[in-house]
């Protein structure tokens, strides 16, 4: 092995490790019991996220680049392939709580038993071999931060389902703001701007086909939209107004009876919302999240402003490149108050996920990659709308100004937010 | 206290931590995970069951009868409640699986602290106290039998659902029996029974009501239907000639695609079933179970003979007195094959519910107990038939001849079976 | 042919084409368009009522035993075959409003072209033959006798939905009665009674199987249960009270919030209903009808009695044999207030089907027939509760004591009505 | 009145008159039976269409414009409403086939009743009136031509759903061309392109807001893509291969078992399809119709080509302006083979519906107007795809390069149609 090799592949090994220490250590907090429940068909059981990263590292990795590799578990290909065809058959998506066997303590075998292999391989490897794997390896990666953020997600609709409403962690470590800064919008200039990830680094299939975009010239918010200011929407009776929604949004608003965020409760007569810190009274400074794309935009046109494009959020960023955020690297893992000592552009980065009025379509140089990999992106676009920008369960070095996540525009449960555009 | 009562309230907790015993063990052998979930509305966890059943003592004996008693935990009426209006708002039936906290440990620590006031109760209690609980005590201790055989049920559903089939335990206890006696009819002389409960031991007030029905003369199968009898309605089309369904039946065959009894999979073209040891061979000699009344129906139609009705059961249990059966102290929790040693009627207690052609209505001078025990039974008197004589899954000192249990005609996941009738 | 022949023809033929004649005036009132819609699955379109029933005369006479009878149309039998399998594949039930054509004019032609050759057929048939085709021609009589009161039911359905509520015919034949009767108890007294068919005139498989029956000593309510009655329930909140009410009734209550019968809508804070002759306000005297099985049971618990059992029933009307009623002659097709004039039982025929608390199961000798004529009856005896005495939409010489209709226990859209027993 | 007017407003009335008179011409073959049932939630019943194209006249201009009009029938708002919540409450839109009554020969006395009051009004309106309204009654114009497709397309289904299989004329007249032309791909320009209508004529709001669109090089097929060619799809297994399809789309056809584009029925052997003039051999020269999004996407990705996007389209349309079509107007209401004797671009136009692979999204300057009529496009926004060009159930004086038909990615009762780009 070259020297060269060695110090490479040992920073890589360092990555591999915390990257999976970090899921393990997300599900600590958990009784064996929350790791195998599935409440709606996006929540996926705890186990089954751990179980099914590990599997994403043997099956890609390890079978066909370690010789002589033995699989933990024969039958654990066909119980933790999440979607992918080309691997062949595999446990229906809505049945994932049948999996009450293997027990916990196996999944942390596995995990285990992947991690050991991984490391052997690495240690072991040669020049060209690594540079073989190396995409798939940092595919695992990316692939396991992003069923870290699933993770966070899923775990707190689980909690919120149970009557006792427990706490992910009793103790926030979140920064109390009094005040959250004044809303104000900032001038974007029009112009054509290069979209998609031109870096040298790691960016998913759906952030290339670099291509130039004509933009208007528009102005951005400063900061998300507080509690605050959604409040006085659902004061206004923005719930009940038709003129404000989409119309398979105001569907949806009657069908479920839909009056606030997710989350949000009204006890004594005062809104409070389940948190990974367990029921809290709203804070009205804090960003508004779990909302769909349905009533992100029910706001906005209540506000007379707009939702950003795509286009237009990744032309703000190149304007004012942001630089921290809340990620789940503060323990947090919930949404922060916009700080008033700071000017300019804000909360681009962590806190929420901002839906954009872009639907998520290939971009034009779009290409699949052959085989299971192929699967990864495309096959989604269609139906889902784009978020930009992170939340505070997403870890920090995995986000990108480019980073194009999506959604379908009903769905609550994840960290969402909003953020306002004047256009003219 | 007196004399009498020690002695009697001492046999009486005797049975008390006897029953309670078993429920745990039945237990045992499952992870924390296979005790949460609930794969149909029919299905409960088993954790709940052990909450529920330990509810029930807490709410209708310690609450009101044991002074300055506290309860072991606000939310778990709440929780815990099945189907008692009477006794408040609960956890919604189809909602059981949201219940990850509180975690198995703590129901152990529920079930302790419940058994604990209920000795201490007991050994302090007066004689006339002591006559007034025994009703509920003794209705608490049939309600934890009966969720007893739920468990077994549920238990085998969960496993069944498992890709990994799991062995609820792997070995079998069950007496093996090269050949199943041949199948007679035994004459039953028609005339005016005696239907109900006449004893002074308990009964449901479902078996209340005591007053004569007439019977008709008829024949009754000296066993029960066994596989290869099912097997020959199977390879003779069975399912898909209609002539030998009610119409309701023949819709649920076609819609859902059945072709077999539950638990039944063909593997490399043999027939197997899903049992509490495994997937195992079916054997021929074997009683049929895990089917629905439309099939038991539909193959008494074919075989050209009738379902009993639960009146002409009872009769010919008053003509021959069941003495024995498989039992769940037997372990086995499986049907056995048929005695060939054995003449005279065979398998009326235990092995499997029989299937009536009756519908579970209330007898004449039926009537519902004032308050929530009265919620018990009446209220579940439409739609469903009345099944005879226990099952694998039923304790030994809970049948009766006279006890009527009823499940909804489409039902596969209990223990039933066949038995038939000759009529004219 | 035999002259005694030629005189029973003759009177056979008028009794056809009076029964043939009554389904056309039934739907003279309506437009094209109102007898094609399917607004539940249990409601069929009008045309198709009047094509089927010739389908029945076509298919089980004309095609047997017409020589060189060619079929009106080759697809007929595909679109208006019911639910005989025995006669081949058909256009499934929740499917018929698909046949908007052939059109109204053709089916008309249909009925003609069918009419035209019975008549032929029965004027130049042998005495044997006639014997032979006897019971099969009496059965459709029977058979278009039941389809003309689904037509009204059916009929009254359909124009409900409309938004315009209009009136299958304006003006009313009811006969005004001030003030029912007074609500009385009739003794029957108990002993054992012959249930079934014993005439020598037409009856159905379902009430063969004469069989004796064990009736304990009952009391029997002079009339049906009005309007009046009914509100009082209503009015002390029945709707909202679990304990009188089975519980998946009450589920459905609560799923569908029922608050009162169907048909019934409060304007201006006060109760109508719609009927055949357009919305009226609820008349108190006059029987409350467009119940289920549930709210009838609901209302006999909350008012301290019961519901008959069918042999209740028909051991009341032999020891009452009931004289006449409001049936579709009156063309009222609307129950009418008991006459205060009137001692002894009243309303036992016409008015409206009394539920009862029997399952329709077979009789001890029930035996289907050979072919399709077997699927008449037998296949539907699960899951229906049997009712007695026929309604205002049935033909006078249509009912018999023994009759036994049978309906879902959730089904309000038939003329459906309530009638107490009290018990010991 | 001014002479100007007098001109202007013969040739309006002359224009009413000839768009009012082709409704009723459409509907000319059908029965009142066909007019009134609604097999599909998305397919309305013809009588609808009459009296809803009315109802907007009505409602938009003789209403607010014409004095001392009087309502043809009070209750007409409420039963012909479609979606306009400014309005008032309305039928639900999946219950508009209980609207058997008011009967058609009304609804045709309602549209006289309408027509003449149009005329009254504007052969007596003042010049600033006429201004006032004009925008509006354009609407209504283009409103009924939108119907009139919708009334060809509705008709289709329901007549498809029919055992009978009716054709809606039997005769067709349609051009019969031997041999489509080859398909070939010409190339498109890259460049910036103005978006969006900037005529002096009638367009719809979703049409405004022209802007600047950056489009890449790309080629685009010559024609629609065939019947023959998507067979070749098929006969490789397309509906089976997960690889061609997005994620949805595959779930679909499924769960739908889908195997070949609607109306698609295989007899002897050999395709055939349901058409206008009744069940046809498929011809395999003319373009596949009724094929969903997702259908078409597959077929462009089975056969390594592209969908184009709906800039590319209008791109394309502005570099090979469109002359004539397929339309409405040959009443042959079926697609037409392409045209071997003419090259460069054809079929823009007419024949069918080219889905494009556009989200249907506001253009960046897009407002909704104040009032009902802002409910026109605006609120529908979201999660369906831009459609392109007309069909053979457009009118041809409907159509431009500018309009924005749209369509749920899952629908394919509309006369859609696959076209192909080259992309690099």
């Amino acid at each position: 092995m070259s020297t060269l090799t060695t110090s490479a592949t040992y920073a890589l090994l360092q990555r591999y490790h915390t990257t999976r220490k970090q899921t393990v250590k997300l599900c600590e907090p958990l009784e064996p019991e929350d790791t195998v429940v599935q409440p709606i068909i996006d929540v996926s059981p705890p186990k089954w996220h751990m179980a099914h990263t590990s599997w994403f590292f043997e099956t890609f990795i390890l079978v066909p680049h370690l010789p002589n590799y033995k699989l933990f578990h024969e039958s654990y290909s066909y119980l933790f392939n999440s979607y992918y065809n080309s691997v062949g058959s595999r446990v229906q998506r809505d049945q994932r709580s049948t999996l009450t066997r293997p027990p916990l303590r196996d999944i942390y075998s596995y995990r285990n038993h992947v991690d050991t292999h991984i490391t052997q391989l690495l240690e072991h490897i040669s020049d060209e071999d690594l540079l073989n794997i190396l995409p798939v390896l940092e595919l695992g990666l990316q692939h396991e931060q992003q069923h870290q953020e699933l993770l966070v997600t899923d775990i707190k609709y689980i909690l919120s389902t149970n009557p006792l409403l427990p706490a992910y962690k009793p103790q926030s470590n979140g920064k109390v703001i009094e005040k959250a800064t004044e809303a104000r919008f900032l001038e974007i200039p029009g112009g054509v701007y290069k979209i998609g990830y031109t870096g040298n680094d790691f960016c998913f299939d759906n952030e290339l086909g670099v291509h130039e975009v004509l933009v208007n010239d528009f102005e951005i918010m400063n900061r998300l939209v507080t509690n605050g200011e959604y409040l006085a929407f659902m004061e206004d009776g923005g719930y009940h107004d038709f003129r404000h929604w989409l119309d398979e949004g105001f569907a949806m608003v009657n069908c479920d009876k839909l009056e606030a965020p997710l989350y949000w409760v009204k006890q004594d007569d005062e809104w409070h919302r389940f948190t990974m810190h367990g029921l809290q009274k709203v804070n009205l400074n804090e960003p508004v999240t779990h909302i769909s794309f349905y009533e992100a935009n029910a706001y906005a046109t209540w506000a007379g402003k707009h939702l950003l494009t795509e286009f237009e959020w990744e032309a703000a960023s190149q304007v004012y490149p942001p630089q921290s955020g809340n990620f789940v690297e503060s323990e947090h893992l919930e949404p922060i108050a916009a700080d008033p000592a700071k000017d300019s552009l804000q909360q681009m980065y962590g806190n929420l996920w901002e839906w954009t009025y872009s639907a998520y379509h290939p971009y034009p140089g779009f290409t699949k990659a052959p085989g299971a990999i192929g699967e990864y992106n495309g096959k989604f676009m269609i139906n889902q709308m784009v978020l930009r920008g992170g939340s505070c369960a997403t870890p920090e070095n995995h986000i990108r100004t480019t980073y194009r996540n999506f959604f379908h525009p009903d769905k609550r449960w994840q960290y969402t937010g909003i953020r306002l555009a004047n256009k003219r």
